[in-house]
């Protein structure tokens, strides 16, 4: 299979050594021969027909930091040109999340589809800002649009809510969905105000600068969003996503909490209606009640009861595995032998 | 879809209230139209080429406390006769587990597979005991042989590990595989010794009057023999656990380990070589710290980090929908369309 990489950061790397590290057995247990005949960053791009070494595309982006300096001759290609006319089976979309207009992600996937390619993202843009209408032209194009990435990093959340439960009916599901904001609030539960909390979480490198994103709950609402796409059958927006982040909790609410047995979590939830964001009281001895940067989804069936899911919601080689399971699913679905 | 049921307690019972309830869209969603006809407890038997009513067959049950009563014509036809001779795609094996010769859970299943037919299995005896040959049995005879419902009732612990890591590799595995003893074990962190514990297990209904299959180890033992084979691709049985029981856990054990934020667990573990089944000391921060009769397992794996699955180990509708999963995932590999 010939794949377009786009975005070549944390994620694409790990990809990439991913590949290195199991090429023989992929073929022997899969029947998947990736081969990456484009990756484009944000300064530069490099093109192979044959397929770029890996390697040798690690090596340069660490000592040029950008794959732009691969070969000189395909250096400065758009990485729109790229997608339409560069030869390939799939666009692993892997551009940073932009939650305003989800570009340049969305783009991409568009170009992508309309010449016919799968499309594999880690993006949470493109999909929380327009899931139901991405997924149209996916289907309209007759290709595969896959995402295992964007929720859970390397847990594979969305494939046991689709998979695992067959002949069952989901009925409604909350949890925990980002790593960085149940970080502040664990690290509240042992005293420390939200600011000290929020300092430390910058210090660990699991907070950014400007940690909105995270701390106002936009990330929780996109990751809801999709996961009400994908296994509620929902057709909704972050438009329609009620949400309320953890910027005014105050370390009086978590002891008021603590003296209940219970702990404050920033909660996501769809009960096939709604879809909310929030800080809500969980027992500590609810299954969701994990600490640190874990994720945790409690799901409720018809059935079979409910299941949780726990996991680390985030990491390079967590979120590429994530990115592989999608490569092989769409090998699987396509039965093509390249 | 024809089924011979043998086996008719709770979770039978369950299963036949699972396909009343949804025979409609089991067609319309799955392409299943399941059909018992035959049905074997143990007190007598019935046959319908036609198919079994459902509705009545439970009646017949709770009125006279066995299906014998159903047809005088075939009450009393052997089970083995049955398995033999009625026309059926499917047995679903529901006896009780018996862990000293796995009969007559042994005999039913390869009385099935030799005469062509597919296996679905909640009895922990004959795979406990025989998993490698039953499951060469079934290669040998082109039949599949599943079992959901022997591992976490209702909670999709095998599906997970199979079907959701994909391109991954699980490196081991551990956790609380049997509900009974951690219910004794929550039990005795609220400063209850053993055999008040145990007593109030038994009120409760979740221990049994002679409660060794659940205390010593056995039945988590036994899951875990099944999850090396199905998982692993190990080839253990019984005997190749090694098994401590929570007989001899004192309270004073359990308080020690409170003390350094422990709580003592029986959990089971596998790590490719060795299978073992005894006390451990879990840290209350661990996603595997769970309470009451809820099961747990975390998978570590080689690039997606550590998983965990948390439900409610068993259960008659629980286990019952498992039961349907196998069923659909038995129509979905062969095909068939009855």
């Amino acid at each position: 299979m010939r794949l377009i990489v786009v975005g070549f950061g944390v994620v694409g790397q790990s990809f990439a050594k991913l590949l290195l590290s199991r090429s023989a057995d992929l073929y022997s247990i899969y029947g998947v021969k990736p081969r990456v005949v484009a990756c484009v960053d944000s300064k530069g791009s490099s093109v192979s027909s044959a397929g770029l070494d890996l390697q040798r595309l690690l090596d340069v982006k660490k000592s040029k930091d950008t794959i732009g300096e691969y070969d000189k001759r395909s250096s400065h290609l758009d990485s729109t040109h790229i997608i339409e006319n560069v030869d390939a089976e799939v666009l692993l979309e892997l551009t940073p999340t932009n939650l305003n207009d989800g570009e340049p992600g969305t783009s991409h996937i568009i170009s992508a589809m309309r010449s016919g390619k799968h499309v594999i993202t880690v993006n949470k843009g493109p999909l929380a800002l327009a899931f139901p209408s991405l997924l149209e032209l996916a289907n309209y194009n007759g290709v595969m649009l896959r995402f295992s990435g964007t929720v859970g990093g390397g847990t594979p959340i969305l494939e046991f809510a689709k998979r695992c439960l067959k002949g069952d009916r989901i009925i409604s599901f909350r949890g925990i969905l980002n790593g960085t904001t149940n970080y502040i609030l664990s690290k509240m539960e042992e005293d420390l105000t939200f600011e000290s909390a929020l300092d430390d979480a910058r210090q660990k490198g699991y907070a950014e600068a400007a940690p909105s994103l995270d701390i106002d709950g936009y990330d929780a609402a996109a990751k809801l969003v999709i996961m009400a796409n994908w296994i509620m059958n929902m057709k909704v927006t972050m438009k329609d996503v009620n949400r309320v982040g953890i910027r005014k909790i105050k370390l009086s609410d978590i002891q008021r909490a603590h003296k209940r047995g219970n702990a404050i979590k920033l909660i996501a939830m769809c009960d096939n209606k709604c879809l909310i964001v929030k800080p809500t009281e969980v027992s500590k001895t609810d299954p969701l009640y994990v600490n640190g940067t874990l994720n945790a989804l409690t799901f409720s069936s018809e059935h079979s009861g409910q299941h949780t899911i726990i996991g680390r919601g985030a990491g390079g080689m967590e979120t590429a595995s994530a990115v592989l399971r999608d490569l092989i699913e769409i090998k699987d679905a396509t039965f093509e032998h390249r």
